[in-house]
This record gives C-alpha cells, structure tokens and sequence, in this order.
C-alpha cells in the first residue's frame, strides 16, 4: 500500500480507497469499481458521513423484508466484497440470507475469486458460480444462478446497477438497495432505497436483525407496510440541502 | 476496453470511466485517482453537468493572471494526463505558460511516462523530471523543479490535493484550481476556484485566451481585480442545492 502520512487531513478517506485499490490488486475489485467508490466518497460527503434517521428506518423496513422472505439473497459485486466481507458473511448468517455474486465486469475467474475471498471472510454457501439463468439484460450482470436470485423473492443490492435493478423490480422481486445517491435509477425504482455509506449500513442491519429476530410475522409485515420510500428519498435530498448550508456556513461563506 | 452496450443509459459516464481505467493499464494514472474520478463525477452531477455563469467568470479571472503571469505553470498529475492531454498542451500553447508533472503516488518511471505522453499529445516543454526543490510537505507531490513550480508566481492545479495547494498559496503564489467540490480544502484555500469538470474548463479557458489575448495589461488587471471567490463559491453550493431540488421535482419528489 502507498504510505500516506498520518497527519493528511483526508488519512481515513484515503485508508478506505487504499483497501479497496487492495481489491483490485488482489483481482476482486473492478479498476471502474474504484471510480464507483469515488462517487459513494462524494454522495457521503453530502449525507454527512452518518446514518440519518430515515435512512436508518429504511434498514429497519429491509431486515423486516428479508426476515419475512422466503428466499432471501444478497448481491455481492467486486467492491462489496474488497470492503465488507466480513459484514455481508454476518449479515448473511443473523438473518438467513444466502449470498450471490453477481459482477458487471463478469469473469468465472473473478466470480470464484470472490467466492473464495468471502468464504475466507466467514461465509457459508456462496451462490453466482453457476450462472445458470439470464435476466433480460445487455450486460453481465444478467448472469445469475437459478436458486438464487432467478427464484429470490427478496433480494438486497448494495451498489447496484441501475439497469439489473429495474429488471428485478419488474420481475416481482422486492428489491432492496444501499445507494448514496438517492436520485440515482436504482434508488428511485428499489422498493427499499437505503441511503447510507455500505459499512455503516450492513452494521445496523446486523444490530436491527439481532433486535428484531425474535419479533412474529405480523409485527415484521408492520414495519414492512407502514415504510414509504419516496419519504426516505426526499429525506436524504432534504438532509443533503441541509449539509450543504450548513458546512457553507461553518467555513463562513453563505449562499447568494 | 470492457464492452458496454450503447443503449446503456449511463453510458457515456461509463465511457469516460473506460478512459481513465485506461490511463492505469498504460501506468499513467494511479488507482487512487480512479477513486478522485468518481468523487469528481459525483459533483458534476450535483453541478448540473454544465459549465455555471459563475465558474465561466472564475475562468476569465484564470485566464487574466496567467497572461499577466511572469512564469506561470500548469501542474499535471495521472489523472488529468490520462483524461485531458491535449487540452493541457493546447493550453499551455495558447498561453505561453509550461506544464510539470507533479504527482502524489510519485514514482521516476511514472513522471518520465507521463512527459512523454503529454509530448505526443502536442507539448512542447514538460517540467518535473528535476524533482530539484522540494516543498514543505510530508507526501510526494513535495517534489518540484526550482525553474517550474518552485519560481512559479501563478500556478494551476486541476484536480489538487489541499495540501499542497495550501502550501504553494503560502509561498505568495497565485493558486488557480479546478475542483468540483467546492467545499474541499484546495477549493476554499486557492485564490481562484474553477467548480467545473476539468474537459469543460479547459476547453472554455482555451476560448477565452483566445479571446483576451489581444487585450492590453491593464483592462487584464481589471478582470483580476474584480474577482471575488467567495462570490464563486457561494454560488456553486447554491446552483447544487437548485439543483437537488429540481430533480428531485422532475422525479415527483418533494423536500420534506
């Protein structure tokens, strides 16, 4: 890893990108998954680098879908899987979830690599190696495995695809996504649009999972029917706004 | 390059993405800067993805001070070298001012590479093979050459680390920079602060001193006088927060 010094402001920013170019180095991570994660960086900048309040009751309204699911899958690409394996393995076993690996830059290689890399990070079964259905796709990311996401009622995409989330959402799936953007294709047409940094958001939901296990279907189907998404989205643009103003006032410049 | 399908809506942003990954597989651009992209690329769409009247002004006061320069330099890193390199040239051509390659994740091997690419994209000169002087700094964009940026009284740094351009305002230089984020530190230390994607700025810059290169010192001076960054700024996080709010509108949102 380069040797940045302790005392750059930036120090933790660029300790996460060192990880993830870590990803790329050891073939998991996709060089365009870097630029991704630059985008996250800025969307996180402008939410505040915090878990808001709405985004915290849309992790709630997901670990209730995916409690109640029968087939529950979560999504795993080549940035996920650099920078939180250890979550998506956790989450993955407290709720019941299985994982998939699903990738736009698709090489068999590159799908075991992951496999391989979460299994070291503690995952059971890992699904994707199959790819034994398409979605109606143009790109890779139609390639997933029948067990899985083809016949998941449930599925959870953090950094998603904008294309691959619209066509789950017509399939009928209920489609839950982690996406900093709230204005992005894939949070405007996710059924559950969590807009929160990936780390902070899989650490709640393991806690959220591990408090609400033990509630019954009715009080889950609850959280699950009184949660409106569109609330959520115009929240985090609000709060967004709000950030904007307020750091242009600490620096003492206002808005013209 | 990965193929992408055209009829992928975000294509045109994967396309540049394509470029710059392109910049790495030649040893030009570093990982990290693929990371700098996406956080630029965010921005942009926070800015509209257009050039503001504010950011045009901030141009033409660029444009002025490094006409009006004695030994003004343009400072180039991977990322600007993969994406730009004959608007750099073109710039500096029109201008009279010299390009240095000054790097963060600095290597011999990397800034040799990089002088000869920006020489078959139309440079003349290229400083920064010296590395003879070096600034007071802990990382390597310390590294300068004394007839370059050392000496320089106007220098331009698109895509900056704060750091540095903190350092180089201190030694009583004119500091221009081209950032999209204008909160960050090099947005808000630098003297005159460009909020624009760098293709844009460069090319309207290469317009403009097309435009102004006729004009006399002092009617130059006038433009340098009358500009205010503070003005800029401001109206950069303004026209974010017209903007979050109008798309939020155009999807049917509304801030809560």
């Amino acid at each position: 890893m380069t040797d940045i010094p302790k005392d750059h402001p930036r120090y933790e920013s660029l300790i996460t990108r060192e990880r993830i170019v870590e990803g790329v180095n050891i073939g998991i991570t996709s060089k365009q998954g870097l630029v991704a994660q630059g985008r996250g960086e800025a969307f996180d900048y402008m939410i505040g680098e915090k878990t808001t309040k709405s985004a915290a009751i849309a992790e709630r309204a997901a670990v209730a879908n995916i409690l109640l699911a029968d087939n529950a899958i979560i999504s795993v690409n080549g940035n996920t899987a650099a920078l939180v394996p250890d979550l998506m393995a956790a989450l993955a076993d407290v709720t019941g979830a299985r994982l998939e690996v699903n990738l736009f830059h698709r090489s068999d290689a590159r799908v075991h690599k992951i496999i391989d890399h979460l299994k070291a990070h503690g995952s059971g079964v890992v699904l994707g190696g199959k790819g034994d259905k398409r979605l109606d796709l143009s790109h890779d990311r139609a390639i997933v495995d029948e067990e899985g996401i083809f016949s998941a009622d449930v599925v959870l995409v953090p950094l998603e695809d904008g294309d691959r989330c619209q066509k789950l959402v017509e399939m009928g799936k209920t489609v839950i996504t982690i996406d900093l953007n709230p204005l992005s294709r894939t949070a405007l047409t996710a059924n559950i649009t969590i807009v929160d940094n990936v780390t902070r958001a899989l650490k709640n939901m393991i806690q959220f999972t591990k408090d609400m296990k033990t509630q019954n279907r009715d009080s889950l189907q609850e959280i699950v029917d009184s949660f409106n998404n569109d609330v959520t989205i115009s929240d985090a643009l609000y709060t967004m706004q709000e950030n904007l103003k307020n750091k242009a006032e600490e620096k003492g410049l206002t808005c013209v």
